[in-house]
């Protein structure tokens, strides 16, 4: 089975990468730019095929390795 | 209008970064995890409210500055 895991930093957390972005969209000319947040994006490919496992392994995974809880979410999207 | 674009390397191009994560996994005890790979995901707010100058204005930022073409495929999605 296929997942999708998105770790995106918790509203109010500041986001240095995502504001350097900003700045660097308005340098080369693009206007009319808001708030930029970047996250990481990473998918991964496991052997379990039952959803409620794959999800559950999954958590497991983002809270022991994939994401800081204290300043990240993130969300698990399972392609079936 | 909000617009959620991913960056992932193509295909064929080597992630180190996500099989840092598939062997710090295996090191954590987790078993049946496949080919992983890390991308990068970022969430920007923009004023263009026509959904087809938007794309279009954000196909550029990609171009230009958020994926290396050469060796990354962007995916652009916009929030109506």
């Amino acid at each position: 089975m296929k997942a999708k895991v998105h770790v995106t930093l918790k509203a109010g957390v500041l986001d240095p990468q995502g504001k350097a972005i900003g700045n660097a969209l308005a340098a080369l000319g693009f206007k009319g730019v808001g708030d930029v947040r970047q996250g990481k994006f990473i998918e991964l490919e496991i052997d379990e095929t039952d959803p409620d496992a794959a999800r559950a392994q999954i958590e497991k995974m983002c809270v022991q390795l994939l994401a800081n809880t204290v300043i990240e979410n993130y969300d698990i999207e399972l392609d079936r």
